[in-house]
């Protein structure tokens, strides 16, 4: 069943839900998930609202005028997106040398749990190729040093846009991309960190956690920004370790939930239910 | 904030939260949560909508009329029920002599997470009489056997109507209560059962896992019906064992999970978040 | 650094640890692990104890007679075997036609997360041929029905000797197993169950799950025996559901865990530390 | 069952095992648990190995002074403490104004889950006496402010002397304790801190959380020393938060990982199963 889906943050006031499902119905919309927040402290409502596309009146090339006119109209001063679910979003992922995130994306992709495309595989090292080559994916190696990094993103850049790219996972990437690169893809970044931040930023976060002695490591999603590592939080995650653990093994053991949190937070991102408040995400 | 509370189980169709909402925005109703779930299979629609008492212009006497006639016009048949945050709901605990269930909901009503009245607690054992004591509850003891149970659940029964109580939680109260018994409180008793259900139901599920080797061991909490330990399931959780533990650990360990997977159902219960559809809940 | 594993079951008493950890170092070796556990209604004590190969002045061919004089020459009557570690065992792999639990075993095993050989797929389906091939790992593709089903256990059981296998995971194989064919790998024949065993035995586990609207869904690796689902238990995990869940989404995250939960059992009996009692495992 | 335990760090050499277990057999000791980790970074061997009291023939006035001299005998050089179970250690707790870590600590000491005594309870506010009262436990109020800090510090020394209290637990003290407090009580301080340490250390760890916009919250107990929240971590948990919780109800969550992380850590001291290596703990 295709659905069409609607993303809006305004203003709170009353009657916002009423206006909205009713505009549904009278196009002859079957609203089937209906999700909102409010922030009470910022006086910020946020939703999620998806139906059925099937025997609604309204099509793809007109639903964003005519739904910006029924805000306008009803005095509803927000931002939102509308997503067709038969469009799907593609998505380019950015690796290095480790594969068991890369892996468990395509694998989930190709089970149909992620519902996107991925068109696009971009690397610094060669390492990987043979995986994309598995799974039918196009592969470009684009070494990258400190001399050659402003030219590689613009290689980057316009393979990006070749590809009609919508959003970027960092799969373990092991790379730090900069302020110009992420302005093309603003909150559209998704990367993989491997600690419970905000513990453990930078280089070498098990490392870092074997120093203090902690007895839980972590992953941690979230939207690249300009600042290292502080970014928007999408989902975390953490599994018990103990004195016996030494580094290689917290680095086994890591893997695991680095994987899950990356590839569930991909899917948030496909399936449209993220939302940004200043440094926050709302999941509806 | 004080809020009212719309409950709501219909059969499906197009416009049921367009006209909904209306009703209440056309009522100056602000709402501040809207959960619904569509059972696709059965065709049925459940919601609970959440909106300010404060601003709505239909008081707690006319509402129930006013909400049924509405239903009525726009052709929405089902069963609603509203609550009004204001009247806190009424809790009798049944406990037996295991007192960990017990502390954990008073504690938590003491501090204030457990938004509901608890005037009585009743027992077939005097020994906890002294914590009903230290929290000012009502405790009455009443011995059960196979010659009095008929009549000392007539006493018990005669108890709940005294004080007015909405719903029973069975804290680890050890005896099986009658069809009767339940009649008067139908979906509105709630047991906690030290296992995660199917499996070992009936008597010392902790001794059944042992028998079985089981490297998890887990409780649930569940509505009472007519079937011992097979009605539906509110929530459940669970907590790795390994062969270190004996019958002995394994208790201690599943208090923890008893007590807590036990005051969250209460808490579901209490902010009316919990429907049925067939023997399966639906927690919005 | 290669070490020695020593495996023992025997009747408990005083000074067995005194004893045999004497015996290991006047042989000049280093322990490096020592866990026991001892089952006191049984009497029975287990240990796993592991020492540095380097070093120690018994060679491999003369371990076993000197070890089996030793133990009787001390009254230590027991069962034990011992491992080193640079002798990786064998283990072959059966699968139908799910490929995640087999993609997960080889990439932990290509990382040198499973430090074991893997030279054998067999399967009653051709579709994982490929992943066989990514791996470079001989793949026999043997269809199997009721008619056929001794004569393909017997070429199975061909292959298991030919590239003389010493366990076997069945990776979602789908398939039940002759009581003739465990008599060739008993306790050594290893199964994904997915479900929170003993609930749910048999066919479709989450169809049953979603009947019974449980909160939780699970996984149990266990080894084979005659009885179906009843075997020893290595390890069970669980994830929560709700009742957003349907069985499609049971079975997308129930692969979650199936693949983790199944991977760690065979991790764990890489590494020999693998206890039966009974029909409970010890895991030391 | 009595037992006797031994706490052993000492540089690692071949035998330590086979030495001392044989030592333990020669004065016929039944040795119920052996536990050893091996630092091999810092050469350093930890043991914790538990015999039975009954049948051993040294008594508790000699054990010092002869496993002193066994030692020295073999060359092996390191710290040991013994500890009879049947000497149950004396804890203090001191407290604030939040119950819900006392409650905890008191309930699983009652129902003899945490195997101690509980002679005293400080507070530097009154609130919590009715609970000290409930549990017979003897309660203090020194209140404590800038001006008064190093007396009152005086006058709690002085209790715990008293009382003879062998180790102390803050279950939500908030106050910081001074340096000659700790020099008392070195490694035998317990604090719970409410968050996932290192982050969010100091005061108001939930406000910071709900800053960052984290997923998870946590809680950590730790050994208190100079450097605040900084200690050797004992154990730790999380649990996940969402948009949807601000900060009280943040607090709300974290009382259940709070009380549940530090009882578990005061149960591994009891148990005699912490050691510490530099910053870090063992717990074997």
């Amino acid at each position: 069943m295709e659905t069409i889906i609607l993303k809006l943050t305004c203003k709170d006031k009353k009657g916002i839900i009423a206006k909205i499902s009713s505009f549904i119905y009278e196009h002859s919309g079957n609203i089937v998930n209906l999700d909102q927040y409010t922030d009470k402290e910022k006086n910020l409502f946020f939703m999620r609202l998806e139906w059925e596309e099937s025997g609604f009146d309204i099509n793809e090339a007109n639903i964003d005028k005519n739904f910006a006119k029924f805000l306008s109209i009803n005095n509803i001063n927000g931002d939102f997106s509308i997503y067709f679910s038969k469009n799907m979003q593609k998505c380019a992922i950015f690796v290095s040398k480790y594969d068991h995130c890369l892996f468990d994306i395509l694998l989930r992709h190709k089970s149909g749990e992620l519902k996107c495309q991925v068109p696009l595989i971009i690397s610094n090292h060669i390492d990987l190729e043979k995986i994309a080559k598995y799974f039918n994916i196009d592969f470009y190696h684009l070494p990258i040093d400190i001399q050659n990094k402003e030219k590689t993103e613009k290689k980057q850049i316009d393979l990006l846009k070749k590809y009609n790219i919508d959003f970027v996972v960092l799969a373990r990437y092991m790379q730090i991309v900069s302020a110009n690169f992420i302005s093309f893809y603003p909150n559209k970044i998704i990367n993989i960190h491997h600690s419970f931040l905000p513990a453990f930023k930078g280089a070498k976060p098990y490392h870092q956690a074997y120093e203090r002695g902690v007895k839980i490591i972590g992953a941690t999603s979230h939207f690249v920004t300009e600042q290292l590592d502080q970014g928007p939080i999408i989902m975390q995650d953490i599994i018990h370790v103990s004195h016996k653990d030494n580094i290689d093994s917290m680095i086994i053991k890591g893997r695991d939930i680095e994987r899950r949190v990356l590839s569930n937070a991909v899917n948030l991102y496909i399936e449209n239910r993220i939302f940004l408040c200043e440094n926050r995400t709302i999941i509806l």
